[in-house]
């Protein structure tokens, strides 16, 4: 079907971005993964080509654009690929919007250039152990001394927390309010090769295994005051800004993983031969496949429905909601069926569907979990 | 999520419609089932409102609209209130783009204008007793015999068929070629006035309590030959044409279904109280309505791109086939589940949620069963 | 997979009720549909051949047998020739075990001899508009006057309610107290000639078209206080001791109707040609049919399971829930792929699949919906 | 639901099985895991405890069961710890009954003793790169050369291969013939410290972890006679011989992984506290574990009735098609909402639920895939 979201610098950019991954990244893919992460100089190489900084205003060294298409076209051209930036989606998607919006002049001078050229790679530390989506119930506390803030607690699931050069940390400034548990917390874009500072276990995970998750715990971190992002105490409700985009930015990589995979699998069962035919050949081949396109097709509708709204300032967190939790269903279903149309090489990490299925397994968790945006869902439908 | 799909003329439209149906239709539409169809003058005033002929040109007493965005608007104002035309999707979607497209100018000037006003009401019988999908296999013969063609054979489920004035019958004018199964077949506009022509019973289904489907019959009926649409022998190639607008005709009333179905369900579990509490204050309520309306965004969307691809004139057949193919299954799921909410009144008649179920299950199957488009998207997909 | 579940003797009885269906039952079938029920003296005819009566105890006339199987045996028969015995279910699966466990000796003289024979058919008024699965919300009231109750409300969805001679209605005979709603019920078994009982409208259903539903309404109806079963205000109780039963016949004949379309599918598609071929000898049709019968098998393996259970009086209510759970699911699921595979013509009610399609939507609502088993199954997880 | 399937000497079993997991295997399966394979010293432990000989004869040094129940104990008691004993069940399940079918007297004396005691590992070698379900189309040779075989050729997704003493090697003595295509394989019983016997690379896969899955390559390996496994030329027979207790294999590990997740996800949600609540409060999670068990309980059935009959002598084919379908399809969907229940943590290897997740996703693909055992059972169907 006929997409009418991109326009010729759009594809100039994934022309750019497709060569780049064929020449740099996949030849050399193996090794992230079993690294657990690129290697620290991927990211200035992505900067260079200006892919870190696209939507970083001229000013600051970037590329001045608005639009959230450029990161649509990552997400499709690396899930294409069968690769994976690892903590990019974390820098540009989650991190960036932060800091353009809450980050004061100074701090955007400071902070955006060598963001933009891949020197400060960038993470956000939300999560704790034991309180998962449920933020306000955070125990990490910043107490103010001076000049400084006291960071204390611990945090986990960081993506990018490993090589991260500065990570945004959520911590209580003061205690929750009697009648409001969101009150008091704030933000700190912390240096992490401040002393106290230690990162922890990298997780094991089922997948993302060119990703570095990692848990980090502070110890009397000492950090400055020009480091606090925005205004003290108002940290939940940044939170909450932001989240229509990162949830479009999960959506869309979701629906990117899906549409590879049938990709994948087409090419698969064109090849491959069983008693005597192509795989393709059997009606369960061809119906099955014809399933899987038919629900990319529709999440590629409502993505392409929610990029347009989120560039012309619309998407609201249920539209966003509502985006996420279906592609992000789309890809489990489409994704288990496609590796199943490889037979038992579908199970070999070699082989990008194996990769893609370990991976999809977090989209329904990881950025508000399935369970989270049903209940977004249905407050906006009034029950 | 905001839809871009119609303009101030398009809702003008469905205000008209909205008040229409409430007044006219509502009140009565029990009566409709229990008749088996519409009353006769019924469609004289869907006539007189424009409401049939908004896309037949101004010249033979039309809205001379082109765009499918009217037929949009009907799909999802009836499935609003809960009730059906009857024959007005066969008539408006199915038969007018064959009339516009291969009557001559004698014969539109001829049929159009009363197509317009409701005085000719139309219909299409393809399918016959053991053919199912199969078109080519149809034994209805119509054989030429001086300036009239001498029409013998049986069709079945014929929608409409016990009102309409006039049937689009496709018969074989020459038997099938040795090479091409798909050869000789014509399009006759046959006068259901005619002798031979008889209705037989009318089918008993499982929905669809207002809409005739009936099984025709023709004994050495005679045709005029100048009502013949189009060319001998290219019935086939006819029919094939029109296949992307049928399909998003029903896909569009799917989801208009669907949405719909989310809105009573809404409703009913907003005032049900069950244990001392609103339905609609279960976290499965909220769940499920939740799931149902994200399945419906989707569908939206996926809707809305297509009828902007068709009225563009780029809408493919297997565009087409993937639109209901997705509208359809979401229509089964969602209609299932929010029949679900409503206990055991889901499964009572008068309620309007029972109605839509018992409707939907036909969609899966008529124009075009899931089987047959998933064969037309695999191709596609060259698979 | 061979079973193990039925003797010499169950199937000595399913040969009689299957001819005795073929013979009486299928070719009139039709008219039982239109009439909304079977005729009266059908009921008779059950009785004469024994199968009203088959678990009353012999000394009342019946055939003294305690196993639950032949009420099995009756389902699978019926389902495999797609009919229904209307409110024969109520009858001997609801009505028996109440009459049996908590009638006194005077009340199973009197009721059971004509409850076998059939001249005393029964039913079961529990349900009020306006409080679904929630009992211990009912209004109907029955007030103590001398030797007499006096009865005053409405119940609705009452199966067999139309022709029953005897009901049994649960009625307030004292106020809910203050910290137990449940209790303060009683159950009455009114007989359906007093004065002030009306059988109002018979339902429109989706299906169960052969199933007299019907509305009854209660005006000071006087009760002789010798039809009171068991002991006043212990009727939730006693509600609450035959749900396991009740919702293990309606997992029988779910499953049972799920294995019926598998056979009626498998028929069809052998039968069935379609582009030449018969609709068997594609790869879907054989898929979809392996997957229904795998699902019927599985559904049958735990319907065995629990009627061991019952028998041997060990079924808990959390596995009764637990097997009508799962036994209506795959009714849901398999009823709805067989008539998929049956094209158009599982649309037409005069195939027997369109029938089952229109029945099965009620199994996952009556007798507890799924809604209300899962909270059950939960409770027994400790969750 | 009570099971009747185990007697006391089955539970005195578990309970050894269960301690020795506790002690021996949980501390240190994380090394187990990082190693690819326990270490080879577990197995001699297994021998020594009875475990690997359970079925093998009394007078070769085993347990003289006959009953499959042993293993079902194992699979269940490995999946409640969420561990699995790596190439056991290839060990047990595939290979003893080639032996003890086919072995001569001579072979059994020479084989079962070290087999039983865990001095010999065992593999079984079908799956060639290129051929997959297609066992035919197999391209391992096995020239006759005096009184060796020469054997050359290659295998892949080999369970067990890196740690086996000695692999069934399944390869052509003579060509196919011209209308069997199965004819001309046979079955040796190789060493694998013969000269030429090569293990390749071991592959990475999603899960699994614990289990050695390796690709065998064999350059003019010499294999003596007397290391030929029944007859020449009848190893396809062979092959389809044992397959439903395979199959069986599989399906009861399969279902003793879903009930395993369905305990893993109990404990979690009633231990884990979001919004101030327990997990376990809200009614989604309460809803979920109870579709979960519901599917397990069915599941169960199943497989129970299915060990019944193979140790009857009765397990066909279709039935242990029917069985492991099932299984490993319930297994799918239920430990992927287990794993949800879990919110992040469920996607860390370091909790068993991960684990679980990764290693299901093989069993719909190996023995048997999904696609080939719905053509068994649709054969079975006569479709």
């Amino acid at each position: 079907m006929r997409r009418t979201l991109f326009n010729e610098d759009h594809e100039a950019f994934r022309a750019m971005i497709r060569s780049f991954v064929e020449a740099e990244v996949a030849p050399v893919y193996g090794e992230w993964e079993d690294a657990g992460h690129p290697p620290r100089d991927f990211y200035r190489k992505l900067g260079e080509l200006g892919v870190l900084g696209v939507q970083v205003p001229e000013e600051y060294g970037g590329g001045g654009e608005t639009s959230f298409k450029y990161q649509a076209v990552v997400s499709e051209e690396c899930a294409r690929a069968g690769v994976s930036f690892g903590g990019y989606g974390v820098h540009v998607n989650l991190v960036l919007p932060y800091l353009l919006k809450y980050g004061s002049q100074e701090q955007r001078k400071r902070w955006l250039p060598p963001f933009a050229s891949g020197e400060m790679m960038t993470a956000i530390a939300m999560t704790e152990p034991g309180t998962g989506s449920d933020l306000a119930g955070m125990k990490t506390t910043a107490r103010l001394d001076g000049d400084h803030y006291v960071l204390n607690g611990a945090k986990t699931f960081i993506t990018g927390g490993v090589l991260a050069d500065r990570v945004l940390v959520v911590a209580r400034t003061s205690p929750a309010g009697p009648e409001n548990r969101r009150a008091g917390l704030s933000i700190l874009v912390v240096d992490t090769k401040s002393e106290g500072y230690a990162v922890g276990r990298k997780l094991e995970k089922i997948g993302l295994r060119s990703s570095d998750t990692a848990e980090l715990s502070f110890t009397d971190v000492r950090v400055p005051v020009e480091d606090l992002l925005g205004e003290e105490g108002r940290g939940f409700e940044y939170l909450t800004h932001n989240l229509a985009e990162e949830r479009l930015g999960i959506a869309t990589s979701s629906y990117a993983s899906a549409a590879a995979a049938v990709e994948f699998a087409r090419k698969y069962v064109q090849e491959r031969t069983v008693f005597g035919k192509t795989v393709s050949s059997f009606q369960n081949t061809k119906f099955v496949l014809a399933e899987c396109a038919t629900e990319v097709e529709a999440a590629r509708s409502l993505v392409d429905r929610c990029i347009e709204a989120l560039d012309a300032g619309e998407l609201t967190p249920a539209d966003a909601a509502v985006c996420k939790l279906f592609c992000t269903e789309v890809q489990g279903r489409v994704v288990d069926k496609c590796l199943q149309l490889h037979g038992g090489y579908g199970y070999m990490l070699e082989y990008p569907i194996a990769r893609l299925y370990a991976d999809a397994r977090v989209t329904r968790i990881y950025g508000g979990t399935s369970e989270v945006l049903k209940t977004i869902i249905a407050k906006d439908l009034q029950v």
